[in-house]
């Protein structure tokens, strides 16, 4: 019944309105001593950030978070770390009609059949995709404590309307690679491919519609034996985590659904010794077996639908009245917000993949413990 | 770092290793006061039984759960219910070889790691396909309880091998059609796709090989706003449930990848009223917007798979030595376990949507509530 | 490893620092619909604010607490509400040397061996008293979703320096009683007994000292049958909150540590049938059996030690130097926390008895659920 | 609404009836690798088992837990540790009023309420002290893991009817001293006040009475920075885990309600260095300040109420029929509890001191990691 993930003693709970004063993040748990540059929290931030692109919303705003707790002289304390976005931007009479129209594909009825009419229904209230920046927050830091372990995470756009990108080498990534998709302007391994998925997005927007896509997120430098068996494993975690970001209808792992065309022989990944070190020759299990960690690369795949919100008409209920209407959408809306998600996903890996650390004893307090007094 | 599923004051945890003296499962937080038919759990334990029909396992044990606790004069007592299945036929000798080598595409590796070489590895240990017998119980009694309020889950074979069963109407799913499933050898729609899919897998066999496949789920009779945003939504709660269960690569619902290459306006499922009630002309998402239930069928699917264990040799690393070797695994196996993981799926889904009724107020204490002092 | 308290699907996060940025509270699970008068809220925390008697810190800040989500429309939202309050009047000057003399009877030694160091010191950080401000703005919020089902929560100061105040009446305590006393200056049953207590609390703090005491307090119409047993019964509920607030150290329900030394035939309390109702003849039991209420007052004592901020010299080390050294606490300080304490166990108690009525499926969605579609 | 006591990600879950199959414990989270020694464990729970010597029930089983999973080669393997104890003994005859006429004390009428009238009755089913043994079991487990580095926990019985024992030390507790008590007949510091205390038992017993009593723990060997600010401290856990134990109405530490006739200069424990390690003079605060350990023995005082089981002719009330009743109870019941529930709150306290162990990310994974591959 809540908007927290809570992993053992490590949790994340966000809170927040579309259009009420504020959203925000409380980390619980975090290990303590870790320095954390909030440049690069906000250049993460950024990512999330809408673009100026004609592809996303035109509502800007600072969404610069106000730390209220938890960091003291550049380091975490190991106390409740918290954060608040004001809501600046809000322009509420856009949405004077979502209270009695349902918005297809959006949370209008199914919020105001759990909270009995109560939630607030402005844009989206809870269930915004703004709520994702808190959530990006909480990743950004989680990333940097991560860092401190040589554990990587990093999303890109792997298609958009059918157009798609390659896919990471599932033996190997480099830190090369991730810096380099984290800093483009389109997250992407092969670049050359922005040019048509954005031919793609404005061809929809120009018919009032909307696009969606599929994102590939790799997690590497992890080391075997993290993770647990059953409902604690990294896929429980991942998928737990991810599927709290608007959009996200599936997700996959390694081969994914791909494993149901393939032979044992195929799909098991053949090990051997690499230097001291076990490998595999193939990753279709995605790094994982059992829940738990072999040091492959974490590799995955969510499906994101077309972003709901579309200026198109549309068929649907006014559940007050319990009668048939139609739905014009106005305000501002990304026709594509697969870009904008590919930090969302990042952000969820690195909270489930830090949780996962912390489970098995890594990271707890400060790692620079040495011993003084 | 538990093999525990808690969900708020709801919890199913599942404990045993395969060649250990037993396996079983304790349930919190049921409601008191519903019978329960211990012939139906049965039955529905059997569809996960191993077959006599060459598809799967040799090994025939009666896996008969004694119930411990929780359950009094034919009904839930409300406090723990705890079940116990013994295991009888265990043939350690066959896994004298996996204490060394690693079985690839099974946790062999991954559990020594992450419990320093303390798990026990026989069979699996707590790894093995066995610890869904319990989770099967746990199900079955959930499933008896969410029938009292008219919730039904039922789960087919979308497909094996590349053989595709029909898929379920995303806008009705009639109780005949998952009676009939259910009680089927084969659970399948269509069951003309029963021979072909049979000869697949034999083929597979023949050539000491598997074949993995899909699965997909219903869930029918969930009212409307039954969930919660963000981390306690419906898609988060199952999937969470399900990748405990061995094999489990993917989960999609609705249209799951095939999003990717939608538009909004075909994505979004256009409401309208029906007598009274709010139903949608399609159902991409599957009954579930912003986590909570629409009153549309949940459906899901997942991707299982094919069995690690194949007779074929394999190429694989000694991880006590630090070296290469190759590995023919002699032992009982499936050739496809996908028949018998429906059940399994049906039943991590019972208790999911379990889970979310009774967050959402319904179905605690008795149903029965006729206010005796 | 968190400061929140977790109970079930409920939960109330606390976080913040003494001399950070601001301090707050996320409640997680709240039910919808409830109107919450702020009004009332801030009436409640003025209770825990510094007087101007004499008798506590001259610390003065206008602690109003900004609710940034979850109220809506003068109710609930049931989504998370998060409310923060500034820290606005912080002279860390004041507290120089307690980075490294540490404060006995504080968390001075012991958060630095907690987080190595990295915490923040400052006025205590996050183990100073000031959290106990948003943990009363959660319990106000709690309380008055309570009273719409008629359960009141009341305490007043028992003893101050060993003048005692009468006992709540075990088997009756009027609305009116418990009304008096949250609006009187000093929560007393007796408020003959204030002058005492007053002038004790003077006479130490003349002489640079402190006075401890104890606080009783009362739950009155809960119903029959709420609880669980074993660790979530009332009495593990209750006291994990209430050893949440810094200074308290023992707590004890009904005959308390008397039942040392009573005959089984004293402690058991008869009972009887009084229009239709099951009473019981004494309370020893605070109300409880098996963790669950019968229906009866649920009454408990606290003990608060003395404020340990004493501006008297005292002995103690220097843990960074690891010597011996000598402090003079300055800064403002109460000479006795236990007036400011009595809405703090309040609190505590309003969040303890509302998660255990929602654990029940008592006051679940709106409790205004009219059927509207 | 679970008997399950949950802390960050470990857990003891406990299960059964008095009279159903059988009782037991499932454990989750334990570190892996570390050897057990069940003749300890056996030796630890007969200290619970009830006494030949006319204070206890006739009641005689042999409650030898069958360990189903989580041990292999003499070792923890880190997943879940599951334990059964068989019911032999159980005549539900002399049980057969107590499903109508509610026994005063215990948890008939409320248990009732709680359920519906669905839980088992018979002999308090699930809410029968003998649910205690699972617990022993687990805190046995639990305090042979703490063993090893170095933590003891012991309790003894500070008083039974008004006739006390002493105090332990407050300042340090000999391992000699532990044994002793540990191994004795009546778990006292002072032996000779043993004659004395049974002669009230007997007293008691002869007039169909019972008596209450005081038990004493000390946990010895916590290293300094044990714990967490607010909710996860010490004192909260210790208190969430005893009054899980039947019969435990009141827990205090250190100087516990003493506190509130002291001033701050007394009751704040001066601190010195000793030895390159800090201390405290007295310890009155019991080694916990701000819920963290400061490395002085943590001591804790618990109040046990009379045997509410007793022969005397007690009025009560039919809460089915609703009307007032009169009740002899028959059956086999302990005059004095309190020698049989020393263990069980040492049981207590080791489940929770490892749980905070395990929280600061001590004693995660084998404590003989040798860096194997």
């Amino acid at each position: 019944m809540s908007s927290e993930l809570k992993f053992g003693d490590f949790s994340v709970s966000i809170f927040g309105e579309s259009h009420g004063a504020g959203i925000g993040a409380v980390i619980n748990g975090l290990p303590s001593g870790i320095p954390i540059d909030m440049d690069k929290i906000l250049d993460f931030m950024a990512r999330r950030a809408p673009k100026k692109d004609g592809m996303s919303t035109r509502r800007s705003e600072k969404d610069t978070p106000e730390i209220l707790s938890g960091f003291y002289n550049g380091k975490t304390t190991g106390t409740p770390l918290a954060a608040v976005i004001r809501n600046t931007d809000t322009r509420s009479q856009d949405y004077g009609n979502i209270s009695v129209s349902a918005r297809p594909g959006h949370a209008d009825y199914t919020g105001f059949m759990r909270y009995n009419g109560a939630n607030d229904p402005r844009g989206g209230g809870h269930f915004s995709g703004r709520l994702t920046a808190p959530l990006v927050f909480a990743g950004a830091v989680c990333g940097q404590i991560l860092e401190t372990v040589g554990i990587d995470c990093c999303a890109h756009i792997l298609a958009i309307d059918g157009v798609y990108d390659d896919r990471f080498d599932e033996l190997e990534i480099s830190p090369e690679l991730m810096k380099k998709i984290k800093s483009a302007e389109m997250p992407l391994i092969n670049e050359g491919r922005s040019a048509d998925m954005k031919a793609h997005v404005l061809a929809a927007a120009e018919k009032l519609d909307s696009v969606g896509g599929i994102i590939e997120c790799a997690v590497t430098g992890l080391p075997a034996g993290i993770g647990s068996p059953m409902f604690d494993g990294i896929e429980n975690r991942i998928s737990q985590a991810v599927f709290g970001i608007p959009a996200v209808k599936a997700i996959a792992f390694g081969a994914g659904f791909g494993f149901a065309e393939m032979r044992g022989s195929q799909a098991n990944d053949a090990m051997y010794m690499d230097g001291g070190k076990v490998r595999t020759k193939t990753n279709n299990n995605a790094g994982i077996c059992g829940g738990i960690s072999d040091g492959m690369p974490v590799i995955f795949t969510v499906a994101v639908k077309p972003t709901p919100s579309i200026a198109k008409p549309q068929k649907t209920v006014d559940f007050i009245k319990g009668e048939d209407t139609e739905l014009v959408i106005k305000g501002r809306h990304d026709a594509c917000i697969v870009p904008r998600a590919v930090p969302v996903i990042e952000a969820a890996a690195n909270i489930a993949v830090l949780s996962l650390m912390l489970d098995n004893g890594h990271l707890i307090n400060s790692h620079d413990n040495d011993g003084e007094q």
